[in-house]
């Protein structure tokens, strides 16, 4: 089926008189067909939409949910070639990866689908009447979680896939019982258009309400920002710059009726190296660090951009094995040309800073508008004194940090702004100054890591892909896992209310049947 | 002991220039001691306390913690008689109200201590590592929830023992490992100081850290300001009028680094009468209605602002009812001066409203600063039209607004801005208007109440007392009951830490002992 560059609203079609195209990084070569871009007259017809599906949605039953999701996983299965050779053009991420990203898009429905079967999402609380309570009767309170109301999702750029139309927050906030309205990341609107269709797909095939899904295509801020203020949507979530992530919380709260965002930022995931695992491998820890720091040329949310450790001919080693290491990789194409400037930028500003020395390069290739690897160090007081030195450079470069001894090592640790992930590479012999460390880390981070790399986030019940502000805009939750569907939800008690009048989940015979908890005292059934 | 009138900056006090004076509101005579009104410099010294006190409160263990609560119960029960004449004075509330809202404050301290000691608040969640996991291994991933940061709370005036010093918002934020620094009330000074006094002497008693806790007294909005300013406060809990609370919200959201505000607001907690409870009950109703709306002189956060019903005999009935029984209500003080003269503006304004008729008053109380009750009535085109009709008065007043039909009472329910609580009156054969209306209710209310009236918050595992915005600033969280607790914690997760470097709560033999999550099951030992 060929593109037709429209916008989703709900089950119907939309275009405009202005379009835009999608273009291949690597070539520069825009694409076909033009993509029409959405309006405010769009956003109000999806957002109009999605509140009226959201009457019946919030309620459907968790077992039609639950297929909607699986529904929705298996309609992208079946795109097959059509949907990786699209999202490989606009992305020009290699073949492997993007297989990779659409089993974990896929995997991350089916695991939303499989916590509500679980039941457990529902948070039931029970405190059973105390007619005869002296001074005074207790009655009957039920509590459980509810859907918030329609959700934005702004699809971010690294992640066609995982992170985009049908990525994490997609499937949170539907699972969560929420509608879903996408504006669609103008770097891949092929890809969007091909995810919406099967997850319009699936919404025809479980019976949906046609509102529960609409994407509306555009590259313009304008767009988000109409989304953003209008009063059907009720929170907003958002993977991008740290720039667009607070122009939409400025939005968000000042509306009439402010709204909560989930914004994912900024973060340049502090890795740290303690001394005696630099003098046990410093060179595996250089080849392990270049091989995260490259990884899809350093395009990951989660990229390790700092290395903080203290001077000893081990970090040495562990230098000069990096510089070698990196000279090997070969500069790749970035996922757009706005990407690789702003690269370039930022390692140029790196570059020129008088008080930061460049310590490793990658290996040019001439032609290709490409990511090419940098480290650089500094000492300690220069990085506490300049923020400039470890603001995020999005791509695969990283800043290390020479500490002198303990004290000023921790300083540059309690200086750190919050971060989504944080990673500490430890010998045994290491252990007291690791608990030092954790301790000012856990502050600091949403994911905290033993003797590995930031790169990898895996999607589980127990992952946190969140952290302390700037790297998100709320360090109370995740967008990754499937505490994220928690974001969308909101609790409500109810009172004194009959079997039939109560909602299913707090009916006596259905509420014994989940996880939940009677008087407080935690039950599993 | 007397009182000193000075602040608590952890174990120290702390004086200033500038003096404020409680006040008796039903003489209008100024009360001893003066009492020093704290200043920018003194937050400081109280927010960098209070952090140094956070990177070891927030690691205490869970048992010292909730002795900690159980203490300050304790302790506050040991300031007996000069608590409760103080209290009295101050607030014009009567005794057996207040000894019960003494007993209310200490239940509730002992419950956040109970709840500590079930151990489930850490939502402990753990994924086993899967080495040989294809194609990619899973590392071992443990999550848990830790204390936010230090916490401003603000003192409400209306329940100067339960929603102040040591009300819900401070019980909640020490449970959950979060130093408190309140800005007291300026209605009742006196009563906070003694409950700081209790508070800081529990603080000796179990060894807890200085900054744990300190009392802020002052009058002026610039001390509130300064507070939720501070870099080192990192959430904000406050009840009180809508204006406060949206100036702390912007404050918070136009720091260097945003902040959360748990903010309960404004509420007029409706209350919809169905046709054949009226038909079945409207006297009944209606003696009920005058006692839940004077209760208190109506000074609280769930007092029955606004009737919605279907014109009916019966309903007229209910009126002619509500109105002689509001006539036996004799006015009574208010809390302040400056509620009293805001409530009397509030009802003179509906009184001179060309479209708002007055179906029934209070008996006036010659020289008393005084709520007298006020019922009034307005057809539903009216209310829906005028907006400040539906503003909160707060006190002893209600409106009620008459529908011709089914369809203009749902409208006027869709209407509705979100609230605290929703209560349905109906009867057995309006079952099925009734699960129309809870439609449209729940997506509008924190608590849905069956019969029986909003006033009188229960605390407990399930009560919810919260709602979407402009009832409180966040309808994700409640600010009474155990679930309060939620509002000061964030998620943190641990990848493949060894036993000796992982929290105490995410070891092996710790984790196992509590409710918790394995690999997504839900388990209760």
């Amino acid at each position: 089926m060929t593109l037709t560059g429209e916008s989703f609203i709900g089950r119907e079609r939309a275009r405009s008189t202005t379009t835009f195209r999608a273009v291949e990084a690597a070539s520069g070569r825009t694409l076909e067909p033009p993509f029409h871009e959405a309006n405010a007259l769009l956003v109000d017809r999806a957002a109009e939409l999605a509140w009226s599906a959201f009457q019946s949605y919030r309620e459907s039953e968790t077992q039609q949910r639950a297929q909607f999701l699986e529904s929705i996983a298996e309609q992208i299965m079946a795109l097959e070639e059509e949907l990786l050779a699209r999202v490989a053009v606009e992305s020009s991420l290699p073949r492997a990866r993007l297989t990779a990203e659409r089993a974990r898009t896929v995997n991350q429905l089916r695991l939303f689908a499989q916590e509500l079967r679980l039941g457990g999402w529902r948070r039931v609380r029970v405190d059973p009447a105390l007619p005869r309570r002296i001074p005074l009767a207790r009655p009957d309170l039920r509590q459980y979680q509810v859907a918030i109301g329609p959700v934005a999702v702004f699809g971010a750029s690294n992640f066609p896939l995982a992170f985009s139309v049908a990525g994490g927050d997609t499937a949170a906030a539907l699972a969560a019982g929420c509608p879903v309205i996408v504006k669609g990341h103008p770097a891949h609107p092929g890809t969007s258009e091909l995810i919406a269709r099967a997850i319009t797909a699936a919404a025809n095939a479980i019976g949906m309400p046609a509102g529960v899904f609409s994407l509306l295509q555009g590259a313009s801020h304008a767009l988000g920002a109409a989304l953003v203020s209008h009063p059907r949507v009720k929170a907003v979530a958002f993977t991008g710059s740290r720039s667009g992530g607070l122009a939409l919380m400025r939005i968000a709260s000042q509306r009439p009726e402010p709204i909560p965002v989930y914004a994912e930022m900024s973060s340049i995931n502090p890795v740290v190296l303690l001394p005696d695992a630099l003098v046990q491998g410093a060179e595996t820890l250089a080849e392990r660090f270049v091989e995260s720091v490259t990884l899809g040329t350093g395009q990951f949310c989660t990229n390790p951009g700092l290395l903080i450790a203290m001077n000893s001919p081990a970090l040495d080693r562990f230098v000069s094995a990096t510089a070698a290491a990196m000279e090997r990789v070969s500069a790749s194409v970035m996922l757009t040309a706005d990407i690789a400037q702003a690269y370039a930028a930022g390692v140029e500003r790196l570059q020129q800073h008088p008080q930061v020395s460049v310590v490793g390069r990658g290996c040019d290739t001439p032609g290709l508008v490409g990511g090419r690897a940098a480290l650089f160090a500094v000492d300690a007081n220069t990085m506490l004194a300049h923020a400039e030195i470890t603001e995020e450079v999005f791509g695969p470069s990283s800043v290390l940090v020479r500490c002198t001894d303990v004290s000023q090592f921790l300083k540059v640790l309690q200086h750190l702004e919050g971060q989504l992930t944080a990673t500490l590479h430890f010998a045994q012999t290491d252990t007291d100054l690791a608990r030092s460390v954790l301790e000012v880390l856990e502050g600091k981070a949403g994911r905290l890591i033993a003797n590995s790399w930031p790169t990898g986030v895996e999607v589980s019940h127990a992952m946190i892909h969140g952290g302390p502000y700037p790297a998100t805009s709320d360090g109370r939750s995740t967008s990754v896992g499937t505490l994220a569907l928690e974001r969308f939800l909101r609790p409500v008690c109810y009172q004194d209310f009959p079997e039939a009048l109560l909602p299913q989940p707090l009916r006596d015979e259905i509420f014994a049947s989940l996880p939940h908890r009677y008087d407080g005292e935690y039950r599993s059934p």
